[in-house]
């Protein structure tokens, strides 16, 4: 049995930042992909005990995006617009609709590692630690790994 | 002749962030249109020297933005997605042409000051210190006055 890779998740020091790191058994267009198509994307994001319905998505350089995560028949939405799609780079904001003031800035980096990884670094920048701590808090590493963990599999099947 | 009114600007000493902060003898519906229709946008936005062309213009939640400054013949080009437009905030990112991998997040709110008169709050959010302080330094008061002021006699001679 395969062990399980767990995302590296950091709280910057100097900053209101979460930085994810982690390698996969892919290449940056596959993670792209992966990130960008709306089937894909609902079908590892979030923990397993939660399904996604995409409600909007337009993965484009000034397009949008909207998603609803199922957890015991409680939905919770999550919404965004896309700053920038490129093969390198995505920059989008999140906003949890449980908190709707609140907006995190995200960037997604895809660094090939050559021989078929590539790291996927991710940051989440927010306007206050408070903010930040609370999702530190929030238990978000367990959808974290749970979904990079269904991605690895994914890949592995030759779904992406 | 009436005082010149000045932006107040303020660096936060623990947070990448900028702060601007100006009233307007304007309702909360007057700003919010100055900064989401193009063509009053264009007209007030920036410094005296420089000539605005707006490039693509969707001022909703999800939308996205392009303009370009001209000055003395030079073109300084700038973009960004809307996140979101609402009576009494908008949130959207911004990024200068020539710095392409730098992205700011940035919030105006609208508060109503009554007698007709708001106060604008605009917050800039980047991902370093370094970066923020390299905008302080870009003489980025001028354009921010000078805009402003424009924006006074627009809202004096009804064009908003």
């Amino acid at each position: 049995m395969a062990g399980i890779t767990e995302a590296t998740i950091e709280a910057d020091p100097r900053l209101p930042v979460i930085r994810t790191t982690r390698d996969f058994a892919a290449t940056p267009e596959q993670l792209v992909r992966a990130h960008t198509d709306p089937v894909l994307f609902a079908r590892w994001v979030g923990p397993d005990a939660t399904t996604t319905r995409v409600e909007h998505w337009d993965a484009r350089t000034g397009g949008s995006w909207r998603y609803v995560s199922v957890h015991d028949g409680t939905e919770y939405g999550f919404h965004g617009c896309f700053h920038e799609v490129r093969p390198d780079r995505i920059v989008q904001t999140f906003t949890f609709d449980g908190d709707p003031d609140g907006v995190a800035l995200e960037t997604f980096w895809f660094e090939d590692l050559g021989d078929g990884r590539t790291r996927l670094r991710a940051q989440s920048l927010v306007d206050s630690f408070e903010s930040r701590d609370a999702w530190l808090r929030s238990g978000m590493e367990v959808g974290v790994n749970e979904g990079y963990a269904k991605l690895d599999g994914m890949l592995a099947d030759g779904t992406v």
